[in-house]
Protein backbone atom coordinates (compact mmCIF):
# COMPACT_ATOMS: atom_id res chain seq x y z
CA UNK A 1 0.00 0.00 0.00
CA UNK A 2 1.49 3.03 -0.97
CA UNK A 3 2.08 6.07 1.54
CA UNK A 4 -0.88 8.24 1.24
CA UNK A 5 -2.85 5.10 0.88
CA UNK A 6 -1.88 4.00 4.53
CA UNK A 7 -2.02 7.89 6.17
CA UNK A 8 -5.44 8.13 4.30
CA UNK A 9 -7.56 4.74 5.43
CA UNK A 10 -10.83 5.76 7.06
CA UNK A 11 -10.48 9.31 6.36
CA UNK A 12 -13.21 11.11 5.32
CA UNK A 13 -12.69 13.64 2.58
CA UNK A 14 -12.24 16.65 2.68
CA UNK A 15 -14.81 19.46 1.94
CA UNK A 16 -14.20 21.43 -0.99
CA UNK A 17 -12.79 24.63 0.92
CA UNK A 18 -10.93 23.06 3.84
CA UNK A 19 -9.16 20.82 0.09
CA UNK A 20 -8.64 24.00 -1.30
CA UNK A 21 -7.04 26.14 1.48
CA UNK A 22 -4.59 22.81 1.91
CA UNK A 23 -3.17 23.89 -1.47
CA UNK A 24 -2.65 27.59 -0.53
CA UNK A 25 -0.82 26.28 2.60
CA UNK A 26 1.11 24.10 0.67
CA UNK A 27 2.03 27.18 -1.92
CA UNK A 28 2.65 29.47 1.16
CA UNK A 29 5.21 26.83 2.78
CA UNK A 30 7.14 25.98 -0.16
CA UNK A 31 6.18 28.08 -3.42
CA UNK A 32 9.59 30.10 -4.20
CA UNK A 33 8.51 33.08 -3.88
CA UNK A 34 10.25 33.10 -0.95
CA UNK A 35 13.33 31.41 -2.46
CA UNK A 36 16.72 33.40 -1.15
CA UNK A 37 17.61 34.03 -4.97
CA UNK A 38 13.92 35.46 -5.93
CA UNK A 39 14.36 38.01 -2.62
CA UNK A 40 18.06 39.05 -4.28
CA UNK A 41 16.26 39.86 -7.35
CA UNK A 42 13.89 41.77 -5.68
CA UNK A 43 15.74 43.67 -3.39
CA UNK A 44 18.08 44.39 -6.93
CA UNK A 45 20.83 42.95 -5.73
CA UNK A 46 21.58 40.69 -8.27
CA UNK A 47 24.54 41.04 -10.60
CA UNK A 48 23.89 41.24 -14.79
CA UNK A 49 25.87 37.89 -14.39
CA UNK A 50 23.26 36.58 -12.38
CA UNK A 51 20.26 37.78 -14.13
CA UNK A 52 21.90 35.72 -17.20
CA UNK A 53 22.43 32.91 -15.50
CA UNK A 54 18.78 32.47 -14.54
CA UNK A 55 17.09 33.51 -17.75
CA UNK A 56 19.46 31.17 -19.49
CA UNK A 57 18.77 28.34 -17.29
CA UNK A 58 15.13 29.21 -16.74
CA UNK A 59 14.56 29.04 -21.01
CA UNK A 60 15.35 25.41 -19.88
CA UNK A 61 12.50 25.07 -18.18
CA UNK A 62 10.04 27.23 -20.19
CA UNK A 63 10.94 25.40 -23.06
CA UNK A 64 9.87 21.89 -21.37
CA UNK A 65 6.16 23.09 -20.63
CA UNK A 66 4.91 22.64 -23.72
CA UNK A 67 6.14 19.36 -23.84
CA UNK A 68 4.93 18.62 -20.27
CA UNK A 69 1.35 20.21 -21.23
CA UNK A 70 1.63 17.98 -24.20
CA UNK A 71 1.91 14.35 -22.21
CA UNK A 72 -0.98 15.30 -19.62
CA UNK A 73 -2.73 15.79 -23.63
CA UNK A 74 -1.81 12.39 -24.52
CA UNK A 75 -2.90 11.27 -21.37
CA UNK A 76 -6.32 12.90 -21.22
CA UNK A 77 -9.47 10.56 -23.28
CA UNK A 78 -11.69 13.82 -22.33
CA UNK A 79 -12.03 15.99 -25.77
CA UNK A 80 -12.99 19.26 -23.67
CA UNK A 81 -10.46 18.41 -21.39
CA UNK A 82 -7.84 18.36 -23.84
CA UNK A 83 -9.51 21.38 -26.04
CA UNK A 84 -8.55 23.64 -22.81
CA UNK A 85 -5.54 22.38 -21.83
CA UNK A 86 -4.08 22.78 -25.28
CA UNK A 87 -4.34 26.83 -24.63
CA UNK A 88 -1.34 26.25 -22.62
CA UNK A 89 0.64 24.83 -26.02
CA UNK A 90 -0.68 27.39 -27.72
CA UNK A 91 0.33 30.38 -25.09
CA UNK A 92 4.41 28.73 -24.97
CA UNK A 93 4.78 27.80 -28.53
CA UNK A 94 2.66 30.57 -30.10
CA UNK A 95 0.19 30.58 -32.99
CA UNK A 96 2.21 30.99 -36.12
CA UNK A 97 1.87 34.60 -35.79
CA UNK A 98 2.11 36.10 -32.28
CA UNK A 99 5.17 35.03 -30.85
CA UNK A 100 4.70 32.79 -27.45
CA UNK A 101 6.03 32.68 -24.39
CA UNK A 102 9.27 30.94 -25.10
CA UNK A 103 9.74 33.32 -27.73
CA UNK A 104 8.90 35.76 -25.18
CA UNK A 105 11.55 34.21 -23.17
CA UNK A 106 14.42 34.25 -25.95
CA UNK A 107 13.54 37.93 -26.00
CA UNK A 108 14.54 38.35 -22.27
CA UNK A 109 17.22 36.28 -22.44
CA UNK A 110 19.10 38.28 -25.55
CA UNK A 111 17.89 41.68 -22.99
CA UNK A 112 20.39 40.47 -20.30
CA UNK A 113 22.94 40.38 -23.45
CA UNK A 114 23.11 36.58 -23.98
CA UNK A 115 23.04 35.57 -27.62
CA UNK A 116 19.42 33.55 -28.04
CA UNK A 117 21.42 30.53 -29.70
CA UNK A 118 23.00 29.58 -25.99
CA UNK A 119 19.68 29.33 -24.45
CA UNK A 120 18.45 27.03 -27.62
CA UNK A 121 21.38 24.93 -27.23
CA UNK A 122 20.99 25.10 -23.55
CA UNK A 123 24.75 25.60 -23.81
CA UNK A 124 26.53 25.98 -20.29
CA UNK A 125 22.79 25.28 -18.21
CA UNK A 126 23.36 23.96 -15.00
CA UNK A 127 23.11 20.11 -14.80
CA UNK A 128 20.73 20.10 -11.78
CA UNK A 129 18.60 22.78 -14.24
CA UNK A 130 18.14 19.67 -16.44
CA UNK A 131 17.53 17.17 -13.87
CA UNK A 132 14.67 19.30 -12.16
CA UNK A 133 13.26 19.71 -15.69
CA UNK A 134 13.76 16.05 -16.71
CA UNK A 135 11.76 15.25 -13.25
CA UNK A 136 8.62 17.63 -13.94
CA UNK A 137 8.39 15.88 -17.59
CA UNK A 138 8.57 12.24 -15.92
CA UNK A 139 6.18 12.96 -13.26
CA UNK A 140 3.60 14.03 -15.46
CA UNK A 141 4.77 10.86 -17.74
CA UNK A 142 4.59 8.50 -14.98
CA UNK A 143 1.40 9.85 -12.60
CA UNK A 144 -2.30 9.50 -13.21
CA UNK A 145 -3.60 12.63 -14.48
CA UNK A 146 -5.29 14.05 -11.47
CA UNK A 147 -1.83 13.91 -10.02
CA UNK A 148 -0.06 15.96 -13.39
CA UNK A 149 -3.33 18.38 -13.20
CA UNK A 150 -2.29 19.15 -9.76
CA UNK A 151 0.80 19.63 -10.41
CA UNK A 152 0.48 22.35 -12.59
CA UNK A 153 -1.13 24.53 -9.32
CA UNK A 154 1.35 26.18 -8.24
CA UNK A 155 -0.05 28.73 -11.29
CA UNK A 156 -2.25 30.09 -8.44
CA UNK A 157 0.51 31.46 -6.88
CA UNK A 158 2.06 33.09 -9.78
CA UNK A 159 0.53 36.50 -10.35
CA UNK A 160 1.51 37.66 -7.07
CA UNK A 161 4.84 36.63 -7.58
CA UNK A 162 5.00 38.10 -11.19
CA UNK A 163 3.18 41.07 -10.65
CA UNK A 164 6.06 41.70 -7.42
CA UNK A 165 8.83 40.67 -9.85
CA UNK A 166 8.08 42.60 -12.91
CA UNK A 167 7.37 45.39 -10.84
CA UNK A 168 11.01 45.28 -9.25
CA UNK A 169 12.79 44.36 -12.13
CA UNK A 170 12.10 47.89 -13.95
CA UNK A 171 12.69 49.26 -10.80
CA UNK A 172 16.09 47.75 -10.59
CA UNK A 173 17.25 46.19 -13.57
CA UNK A 174 15.89 49.13 -16.20
CA UNK A 175 17.79 48.03 -18.93
CA UNK A 176 16.43 44.94 -18.86
CA UNK A 177 12.95 46.41 -19.16
CA UNK A 178 12.75 45.77 -23.15
CA UNK A 179 12.75 41.88 -22.14
CA UNK A 180 9.53 41.31 -20.08
CA UNK A 181 6.61 40.96 -22.22
CA UNK A 182 6.57 37.70 -21.32
CA UNK A 183 5.53 38.02 -17.66
CA UNK A 184 3.04 40.71 -18.59
CA UNK A 185 1.19 37.80 -20.74
CA UNK A 186 1.71 35.20 -18.09
CA UNK A 187 -0.31 37.62 -16.13
CA UNK A 188 -4.11 36.54 -17.10
CA UNK A 189 -3.12 33.21 -18.80
CA UNK A 190 -1.49 31.64 -15.05
CA UNK A 191 -4.67 32.57 -13.06
CA UNK A 192 -7.02 31.03 -15.91
CA UNK A 193 -4.90 28.17 -16.33
CA UNK A 194 -4.82 27.60 -12.33
CA UNK A 195 -8.74 28.33 -12.11
CA UNK A 196 -9.31 25.66 -14.65
CA UNK A 197 -6.98 23.03 -13.31
CA UNK A 198 -8.03 23.63 -9.69
CA UNK A 199 -11.82 23.30 -10.44
CA UNK A 200 -10.68 19.79 -12.23
CA UNK A 201 -8.70 18.37 -9.62
CA UNK A 202 -12.07 19.58 -7.01
CA UNK A 203 -14.15 17.64 -9.70
CA UNK A 204 -11.89 14.85 -9.98
CA UNK A 205 -10.55 13.66 -7.01
CA UNK A 206 -12.40 11.04 -5.34
CA UNK A 207 -11.73 10.05 -1.67
CA UNK A 208 -9.58 11.48 0.54
CA UNK A 209 -6.44 9.67 -0.86
CA UNK A 210 -7.03 11.47 -4.31
CA UNK A 211 -7.03 14.32 -2.17
CA UNK A 212 -3.30 13.50 -0.37
CA UNK A 213 -1.96 12.66 -3.86
CA UNK A 214 -3.06 15.55 -5.28
CA UNK A 215 -1.00 17.73 -2.72
CA UNK A 216 1.90 15.22 -2.99
CA UNK A 217 2.00 16.76 -6.42
CA UNK A 218 1.84 20.21 -5.85
CA UNK A 219 4.33 19.63 -3.08
CA UNK A 220 6.55 17.83 -5.62
CA UNK A 221 6.17 20.51 -8.13
CA UNK A 222 7.25 23.17 -5.51
CA UNK A 223 10.35 21.06 -5.29
CA UNK A 224 11.53 21.35 -8.83
CA UNK A 225 10.76 24.84 -9.02
CA UNK A 226 12.77 25.25 -5.45
CA UNK A 227 15.62 22.84 -6.51
CA UNK A 228 16.40 25.12 -9.62
CA UNK A 229 16.52 28.06 -7.81
CA UNK A 230 18.87 26.13 -4.93
CA UNK A 231 20.81 25.07 -7.95
CA UNK A 232 21.57 28.89 -9.55
CA UNK A 233 22.05 30.49 -5.85
CA UNK A 234 24.84 28.09 -5.23
CA UNK A 235 26.33 28.09 -8.75
CA UNK A 236 26.17 32.25 -8.67
CA UNK A 237 25.65 33.63 -5.33
CA UNK A 238 26.92 31.57 -2.53
CA UNK A 239 29.36 30.09 -2.27
CA UNK A 240 29.54 30.84 -5.83
CA UNK A 241 30.48 27.45 -7.46
CA UNK A 242 29.23 26.50 -10.58
CA UNK A 243 30.23 23.09 -11.72
CA UNK A 244 32.38 21.58 -14.52
CA UNK A 245 31.22 23.07 -17.71
CA UNK A 246 28.71 25.34 -16.78
CA UNK A 247 28.01 29.00 -17.34
CA UNK A 248 30.39 31.51 -16.12
CA UNK A 249 29.58 35.56 -16.12
CA UNK A 250 32.28 37.82 -17.66
CA UNK A 251 34.15 39.29 -14.53
CA UNK B 1 22.65 15.89 -37.08
CA UNK B 2 23.19 15.46 -33.80
CA UNK B 3 26.01 17.50 -31.96
CA UNK B 4 28.38 14.81 -31.63
CA UNK B 5 27.94 13.85 -35.56
CA UNK B 6 28.30 17.21 -36.43
CA UNK B 7 31.53 17.80 -34.53
CA UNK B 8 32.94 14.81 -35.51
CA UNK B 9 32.17 14.56 -39.57
CA UNK B 10 35.61 13.60 -41.38
CA UNK B 11 37.26 13.22 -38.41
CA UNK B 12 39.23 9.97 -38.11
CA UNK B 13 38.68 7.43 -34.86
CA UNK B 14 41.53 7.79 -32.03
CA UNK B 15 43.59 5.40 -31.22
CA UNK B 16 42.71 3.11 -28.45
CA UNK B 17 45.53 4.60 -26.04
CA UNK B 18 44.05 7.98 -27.09
CA UNK B 19 40.45 6.99 -26.74
CA UNK B 20 41.45 5.62 -22.71
CA UNK B 21 43.35 8.82 -22.40
CA UNK B 22 40.37 11.13 -22.36
CA UNK B 23 38.62 9.27 -20.28
CA UNK B 24 40.96 9.48 -17.76
CA UNK B 25 41.46 13.66 -18.82
CA UNK B 26 37.38 14.00 -18.24
CA UNK B 27 37.69 12.45 -14.87
CA UNK B 28 40.63 14.71 -14.07
CA UNK B 29 38.59 17.64 -14.57
CA UNK B 30 34.97 16.12 -13.73
CA UNK B 31 34.94 13.60 -11.10
CA UNK B 32 33.77 14.05 -7.72
CA UNK B 33 36.98 13.66 -5.90
CA UNK B 34 37.79 17.37 -6.56
CA UNK B 35 34.44 18.27 -4.86
CA UNK B 36 34.48 20.91 -1.74
CA UNK B 37 32.16 18.31 0.36
CA UNK B 38 34.40 15.84 -0.65
CA UNK B 39 37.50 18.07 0.39
CA UNK B 40 36.14 19.28 3.98
CA UNK B 41 34.92 15.52 4.62
CA UNK B 42 38.72 14.22 4.05
CA UNK B 43 39.85 17.09 6.20
CA UNK B 44 37.63 16.43 9.12
CA UNK B 45 35.98 19.46 8.82
CA UNK B 46 32.47 17.97 8.38
CA UNK B 47 29.79 17.07 11.57
CA UNK B 48 28.06 14.41 12.38
CA UNK B 49 24.68 15.84 11.46
CA UNK B 50 26.57 16.74 7.93
CA UNK B 51 27.90 13.19 7.19
CA UNK B 52 24.82 12.10 8.62
CA UNK B 53 22.47 14.26 5.53
CA UNK B 54 25.41 12.64 3.16
CA UNK B 55 24.23 9.02 4.37
CA UNK B 56 20.76 9.83 4.12
CA UNK B 57 20.85 11.11 0.26
CA UNK B 58 24.06 8.92 -0.94
CA UNK B 59 21.83 6.00 0.24
CA UNK B 60 19.54 6.93 -2.58
CA UNK B 61 21.95 7.04 -5.12
CA UNK B 62 22.99 3.72 -3.99
CA UNK B 63 19.29 1.85 -3.76
CA UNK B 64 19.16 3.10 -7.17
CA UNK B 65 22.27 1.33 -9.00
CA UNK B 66 21.32 -2.22 -9.20
CA UNK B 67 18.10 -0.85 -11.10
CA UNK B 68 20.33 1.00 -13.19
CA UNK B 69 22.43 -2.12 -13.89
CA UNK B 70 19.12 -4.33 -14.42
CA UNK B 71 18.02 -1.65 -17.19
CA UNK B 72 21.22 -2.56 -18.77
CA UNK B 73 21.15 -6.15 -18.48
CA UNK B 74 17.72 -5.32 -20.30
CA UNK B 75 19.47 -3.91 -23.27
CA UNK B 76 21.79 -6.29 -23.86
CA UNK B 77 21.51 -9.33 -26.27
CA UNK B 78 24.57 -11.02 -25.67
CA UNK B 79 24.51 -13.79 -22.54
CA UNK B 80 28.29 -13.37 -22.17
CA UNK B 81 27.85 -9.61 -21.59
CA UNK B 82 24.88 -10.29 -19.34
CA UNK B 83 26.78 -12.69 -16.97
CA UNK B 84 29.63 -10.69 -16.70
CA UNK B 85 27.31 -7.11 -16.10
CA UNK B 86 25.61 -9.33 -13.28
CA UNK B 87 27.88 -9.19 -11.02
CA UNK B 88 26.98 -5.43 -10.53
CA UNK B 89 23.14 -6.11 -9.22
CA UNK B 90 24.81 -8.78 -7.10
CA UNK B 91 27.55 -7.06 -5.73
CA UNK B 92 24.77 -4.80 -4.16
CA UNK B 93 21.56 -6.70 -3.57
CA UNK B 94 23.93 -9.82 -2.04
CA UNK B 95 23.55 -13.25 -2.50
CA UNK B 96 20.37 -13.93 0.13
CA UNK B 97 23.10 -15.18 2.57
CA UNK B 98 26.40 -12.73 2.97
CA UNK B 99 25.21 -8.51 2.58
CA UNK B 100 25.40 -7.00 -0.29
CA UNK B 101 25.94 -3.04 -0.75
CA UNK B 102 22.69 -1.86 -0.04
CA UNK B 103 22.80 -3.59 3.26
CA UNK B 104 26.17 -2.56 3.70
CA UNK B 105 25.28 1.65 3.43
CA UNK B 106 22.35 0.96 5.41
CA UNK B 107 24.96 0.10 8.50
CA UNK B 108 26.54 3.33 7.72
CA UNK B 109 23.64 4.95 7.66
CA UNK B 110 22.83 3.68 11.27
CA UNK B 111 26.99 4.40 12.40
CA UNK B 112 26.05 8.05 11.65
CA UNK B 113 23.40 7.85 14.26
CA UNK B 114 20.03 7.59 11.53
CA UNK B 115 18.03 4.68 11.75
CA UNK B 116 17.66 2.89 9.16
CA UNK B 117 14.40 3.14 8.01
CA UNK B 118 14.47 6.82 7.14
CA UNK B 119 17.05 5.98 4.72
CA UNK B 120 14.80 2.68 3.67
CA UNK B 121 11.93 5.40 3.12
CA UNK B 122 13.65 8.20 2.05
CA UNK B 123 12.71 10.42 4.52
CA UNK B 124 13.66 13.38 4.16
CA UNK B 125 16.52 13.66 1.40
CA UNK B 126 16.89 16.57 -0.89
CA UNK B 127 14.62 16.57 -3.97
CA UNK B 128 18.13 17.63 -6.36
CA UNK B 129 19.34 13.89 -5.38
CA UNK B 130 16.13 12.63 -6.27
CA UNK B 131 16.34 14.16 -9.45
CA UNK B 132 20.01 13.84 -10.18
CA UNK B 133 19.42 10.07 -9.30
CA UNK B 134 16.33 9.45 -11.72
CA UNK B 135 18.63 11.33 -14.71
CA UNK B 136 20.80 8.49 -14.14
CA UNK B 137 18.27 5.87 -14.25
CA UNK B 138 16.76 7.85 -17.45
CA UNK B 139 19.70 8.29 -18.85
CA UNK B 140 20.64 4.10 -19.32
CA UNK B 141 16.84 3.87 -20.53
CA UNK B 142 16.91 6.41 -22.72
CA UNK B 143 20.42 5.75 -24.35
CA UNK B 144 22.18 2.51 -26.35
CA UNK B 145 24.04 0.39 -24.49
CA UNK B 146 27.58 1.43 -25.08
CA UNK B 147 26.52 4.89 -23.36
CA UNK B 148 25.12 3.22 -20.78
CA UNK B 149 28.16 1.37 -20.46
CA UNK B 150 30.87 3.90 -21.01
CA UNK B 151 28.30 5.92 -18.27
CA UNK B 152 29.49 3.39 -15.52
CA UNK B 153 33.29 4.33 -16.03
CA UNK B 154 33.51 6.81 -12.68
CA UNK B 155 34.44 3.39 -11.84
CA UNK B 156 37.95 4.07 -13.20
CA UNK B 157 38.48 6.61 -10.31
CA UNK B 158 36.93 5.54 -7.25
CA UNK B 159 39.29 2.96 -6.19
CA UNK B 160 41.52 6.04 -4.84
CA UNK B 161 38.73 7.99 -3.82
CA UNK B 162 37.64 5.38 -1.54
CA UNK B 163 41.28 4.36 -0.28
CA UNK B 164 41.38 8.39 0.74
CA UNK B 165 38.00 8.75 2.11
CA UNK B 166 38.39 5.22 4.31
CA UNK B 167 41.86 6.54 5.42
CA UNK B 168 40.35 9.72 6.23
CA UNK B 169 37.47 8.98 8.08
CA UNK B 170 38.84 6.04 10.31
CA UNK B 171 41.07 9.02 10.83
CA UNK B 172 38.83 12.21 11.38
CA UNK B 173 35.49 10.30 12.77
CA UNK B 174 36.70 7.28 14.62
CA UNK B 175 32.95 6.57 15.78
CA UNK B 176 32.19 5.60 12.03
CA UNK B 177 34.67 3.04 11.92
CA UNK B 178 32.14 0.18 12.47
CA UNK B 179 30.25 1.68 8.89
CA UNK B 180 32.86 1.44 6.53
CA UNK B 181 31.89 -2.07 5.18
CA UNK B 182 30.70 -0.84 1.97
CA UNK B 183 33.61 0.85 0.99
CA UNK B 184 36.32 -2.13 1.70
CA UNK B 185 34.47 -4.12 -0.69
CA UNK B 186 34.02 -1.61 -3.14
CA UNK B 187 37.98 -1.43 -3.37
CA UNK B 188 38.27 -4.42 -5.29
CA UNK B 189 34.35 -5.05 -7.17
CA UNK B 190 34.93 -1.28 -8.55
CA UNK B 191 38.16 -1.86 -10.36
CA UNK B 192 37.31 -4.86 -11.86
CA UNK B 193 33.88 -3.66 -13.25
CA UNK B 194 36.12 -0.40 -14.36
CA UNK B 195 38.35 -2.77 -16.57
CA UNK B 196 35.27 -4.81 -17.84
CA UNK B 197 33.44 -2.15 -18.75
CA UNK B 198 36.68 -0.12 -20.98
CA UNK B 199 37.20 -2.84 -22.73
CA UNK B 200 34.06 -3.33 -23.71
CA UNK B 201 33.66 0.45 -24.63
CA UNK B 202 37.18 0.54 -26.42
CA UNK B 203 35.45 -2.82 -28.41
CA UNK B 204 32.00 -1.72 -29.40
CA UNK B 205 32.97 2.27 -30.66
CA UNK B 206 33.03 1.39 -34.29
CA UNK B 207 33.42 5.20 -34.92
CA UNK B 208 34.82 8.54 -33.81
CA UNK B 209 30.98 10.03 -33.33
CA UNK B 210 30.61 6.59 -31.39
CA UNK B 211 33.67 7.62 -29.27
CA UNK B 212 32.75 11.06 -28.91
CA UNK B 213 29.00 9.60 -27.63
CA UNK B 214 31.11 7.63 -24.66
CA UNK B 215 32.29 10.86 -23.96
CA UNK B 216 29.62 12.73 -23.35
CA UNK B 217 28.37 9.74 -21.65
CA UNK B 218 30.89 9.87 -18.66
CA UNK B 219 30.80 13.61 -18.76
CA UNK B 220 27.24 13.39 -17.77
CA UNK B 221 27.55 10.73 -15.23
CA UNK B 222 30.26 13.15 -13.27
CA UNK B 223 27.66 15.76 -13.43
CA UNK B 224 25.01 13.74 -11.80
CA UNK B 225 27.91 12.78 -8.77
CA UNK B 226 28.68 16.33 -8.96
CA UNK B 227 25.26 17.37 -8.98
CA UNK B 228 24.34 15.62 -5.83
CA UNK B 229 27.25 17.06 -3.57
CA UNK B 230 26.62 21.04 -4.85
CA UNK B 231 22.95 20.34 -3.21
CA UNK B 232 24.40 18.57 -0.07
CA UNK B 233 26.85 21.63 0.42
CA UNK B 234 23.91 23.94 -0.39
CA UNK B 235 21.65 22.52 1.87
CA UNK B 236 24.15 21.53 4.88
CA UNK B 237 27.73 23.77 4.67
CA UNK B 238 27.26 27.43 2.76
CA UNK B 239 24.59 29.10 2.92
CA UNK B 240 23.16 25.92 4.74
CA UNK B 241 19.31 26.07 3.83
CA UNK B 242 18.15 22.87 3.50
CA UNK B 243 14.39 22.92 1.30
CA UNK B 244 11.01 22.28 2.66
CA UNK B 245 10.99 19.18 3.76
CA UNK B 246 14.23 17.94 3.88
CA UNK B 247 16.58 16.55 6.84
CA UNK B 248 17.40 19.28 9.13
CA UNK B 249 20.58 17.97 11.73
CA UNK B 250 19.86 18.01 15.43
CA UNK B 251 21.05 21.46 16.53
Amino acid sequence: MSAPARLTVGKKMLPEREFIAGFHAIGEERYHHKHPFHLLMHEGKLTRGQLQAWALNRYYYQSHIPMKDSVILAHSEDPAFRLAWRKRVIDHDGDGKKPGGIEKWLRLVEATGLRREQALQGDGILPATRFAVEAYVNFVSTHPLLESVASSLTELFSKKLITLRVDRLREHYPWLAGGLDYFDARMTQAPEDAEFALAWVVENAHSREDQEKAYAALRAKCDILWAQLDALYFAYVEPGWPPPGAFRPEA
